[in-house]
């Protein structure tokens, strides 16, 4: 599955801060069809984060659960929204996402790598 | 949290190969503190994968579960056996490691983004 893919050394994925965050709130963003907005505690801070899986979940599935997510990339706006991370999911070659939900012990702000 | 880290493009993310891996089998290396060698099952390939979390978890807290790994990096001898990927970990600034465990239901193999 990696063939062709070029490899890297460990210390060049270890410059994105992944984190765990708590999502206090998910609501869909009105006129779009994936995008749901999620205001997310990562313990020192909250932050507001765009995903484009609204056409697969809903707000109750993402409410009041822990995920992983990356924090140190270009905000970016979506439907006049701004973005400030990104929350990680699996996919499978179909285009179904998987939720990963981090196990609730785990405190908001954890450092994953 | 973020403050001083650099910011990224997440196409600058995507290019690391993260995908749901089954630990078929977990053995402590022995003379080594911390090492544990991992059998990982990625649907369409086998790896073997290193981990320095022997220190703080068992074969048996391993062994029949999914997590997340990163597949794409340089290959690494450690106690001289070769580690072609990176088990994905929470931890806390006292070290504390903490697993994240996958849902079972996500097919091993399946890309992580």
């Amino acid at each position: 599955m990696v063939m062709g893919m070029e490899l890297y050394d460990v210390e060049d994925f270890w410059k994105f801060d992944l984190r765990v965050g708590f999502v206090k709130e998910a609501e869909k963003i009105k006129r779009t069809r994936k995008l749901i907005k999620l205001i997310v505690d990562f313990g020192k801070e909250e932050r507001t984060i765009i995903s484009g899986i609204a056409d697969q979940y809903n707000e109750e599935e993402l409410k009041g659960k822990k995920f992983i997510f990356v924090l140190n990339l270009k905000p970016k706006k979506l439907s006049g929204v701004e973005s400030r991370g990104m929350l990680i999911v699996g996919e499978n070659e179909e285009g179904k996402v998987y939720l990963i939900p981090v196990p609730d012990e785990i405190p908001a702000g954890t450092k994953v790598w």
